[in-house]
C-alpha cells in the first residue's frame, strides 16, 4: 500500500467538494484533455470518478481503464458513471506502484490530483511509463497550494492555508508539487515535456467562481484539515477561527482569490 | 510632490532591466492594448518610457500624450522614443494628482507599473477619471510581488523577496496592488470592471524567459533592493546572500518561477 490516506478523506462533504471542484475547473483544466478516437487510456487514482467523467465525455470514442487503490471510492466512481450513463469506462482497483497491466498496453496515462497525495511522485511517473506504449502522452494535472493568495489578506489566514499545506506534508505529500511537475516529467525521462499554468482568479464579477471555487473548493479544503491541524498543534483554536473567518472576508464585494494548478504533458 | 522615489531608482541597470521586462512580456501584458484610431489617449507616469513604444507601436493611428513627474526619466523617454522613430508620442512633465489638462479631454488612460509607487492610489485613480471622456476607459496594469513562487525554492529565498515587498511598503508603495486592481477600479466608481491575471511560468523549455524574466527581471529587481534591505536591517548579509543564490538556483536546468501580473479595465 504505497498511497497515503488522502488529506481530506472520504467523508460526504469531500464528494460534493470535489464535485463542485471538477465542474467550475473543467474548461480550464480540461479543455485540451482530448485523445485521438480508438485510444486506449489508463487513467491512475481515479478517486471518486469525478475527472473520469469529463475524461470519458471529452473522449467518447476512447477506450478508458481507470484505477484506484481504493475500493471504496472506486465504488463511489461506478455509481457516478452509471448515474450519467457513461460505456466507455472500465473501472479496476489496483495500484500505482504495482500496476496489473501488460507493459506498453496503453496509448495514453492521464494522472490528476494524484501526485499530491505520493511521497513518491517520482516512482509512481516511472511505473505509469512502464505500461505507457512508445510515443505514447504522459498527461499529469496537480494544483500548488502554495500559489494561493487573497485580497484582503491576513496573517492568520495565510497560517490556516499553510495548515493545509503542512498537514499534507506530514501525510506524506506534497501540496506545492504543481511547481515541480516540468522537472517531475523531464527527470522520469519523458521527452518534449511542456507545462502551462492554469489559474483561477476570482472577484466578485464571477460570483460562480466565488462560490464554487473560494468557498466550496479551496475555503473547504482549508477548513478540512481543521481537526488534523490543531491535533498536530500547529495552530490554535483562536487563530485557526480567525484565519476562516479572514478567508470567507476575501469572498465579499471588494475581495479576491488566486490559485494556480499546473498541467503537464511529456511524451515516451 | 505626491510621487514617492522609485524603489529601484533610475540607475542604468534598471533602464536595462525595464528594457527586458518590456521585451519578454510585452506579447503577455499589451496584446489587448490597443485602441481605435482617432483616440488620444493618456498615459500616467511613463517612467522612462519603456511601456509607451509598445502603446505607440501597437496604436499608431492615436495620438499619446506620455507624463511623468520625474525630468531625468522624461528625458530618458525622449531619447528612447527619438531613436526608435516613434511620431506619435508627446511628453509632459506633469503630476498625476495635478494634471494640468482640462476636464474630459481624453479618450482612454493607460497606467502601467505605477499604482505599485503609490501610497494613494485610489485618489491617482479619481485624478486620471477627472480627465477622461465619458465612457473612456481606465486601464491599469500592475504586477504582485506576493505572487512569486519557485522551485526549489527555500527560506531564505523568500526572505529576499519580502525584502524587496517591505522596502516597497517602506517607501510607501505597495508591491501586493496587483491583486487589489478589481476593488480599487471599483471603489473609484469605474463600470464594467474586468481584471485578467497575466501569469509568467518560466521554466528552462523557455531559456530566453529564464534570462529575460527569471533573472534580467524579477532577481535583479530583488537584487536592487540589498542596500535599502540591509541598511533597514530587514536582513543580515549572510541570509541575503544564500536567498540570491537559492533565487538563481530556481532558474538552473530543473529550476521553475512563477509571477503574475494584473490588466484591470474600467470604463467612465
Amino acid at each position: 500500500m504505497n498511497k497515503i490516506a488522502y488529506v481530506h478523506g472520504y467523508s460526504e462533504r469531500e464528494t460534493i467538494r470535489l464535485a463542485d471542484q471538477a465542474g467550475s475547473l473543467r474548461e480550464l483544466l480540461h479543455h485540451d484533455t482530448v485523445y485521438p478516437p480508438g485510444s486506449k487510456i489508463l487513467e491512475g487514482g481515479c478517486g471518486t470518478g469525478v475527472q473520469t467523467i469529463t475524461l470519458a465525455r471529452q473522449n467518447p470514442g476512447c477506450e478508458i481503464i481507470s484505477i484506484d487503490i481504493s475500493q471504496d471510492s472506486l465504488r463511489q466512481a461506478r455509481s457516478l458513471i452509471e448515474k450519467e450513463t457513461i460505456a466507455n469506462v472500465a473501472f479496476r482497483q489496483a495500484d500505482i506502484f504495482a500496476l496489473p497491466f501488460t507493459e506498453e498496453s496503453f496509448d495514453h496515462v492521464f494522472v490528476c490530483f494524484v501526485l499530491e497525495h505520493l511521497p513518491s511522485p517520482a516512482e509512481a511517473l516511472y511505473c505509469l511509463k512502464k505500461v505507457l506504449k512508445a510515443a505514447g502522452s504522459m498527461t499529469v494535472i496537480e494544483g500548488d497550494h502554495g500559489s494561493w493568495y487573497c485580497y484582503p489578506e491576513s496573517r492568520e489566514a495565510r497560517l490556516c492555508v499553510e495548515c493545509l499545506i503542512k498537514v499534507q506534508a506530514n501525510l506524506g505529500g506534497n501540496a506545492l508539487v504543481g511547481r515541480q511537475l516540468y522537472p517531475l516529467l523531464r527527470e522520469t525521462d519523458f521527452r518534449n515535456v511542456s507545462v502551462s499554468p492554469r489559474m483561477v482568479y476570482v472577484d466578485t464579477s464571477k460570483p460562480g467562481l466565488v462560490e464554487s471555487f473560494s468557498k466550496n473548493t479551496f475555503i473547504a479544503m482549508v477548513e478540512g484539515v481543521k481537526e488534523q491541524a490543531l491535533g498536530f498543534g500547529m495552530i490554535d483554536e483562536k487563530t485557526w477561527q480567525k484565519g476562516i473567518r479572514d478567508l470567507y472576508r476575501a469572498t465579499e464585494e471588494d475581495g479576491t482569490f488566486s490559485y494556480t494548478f499546473y498541467k503537464g504533458v511529456g511524451i515516451k
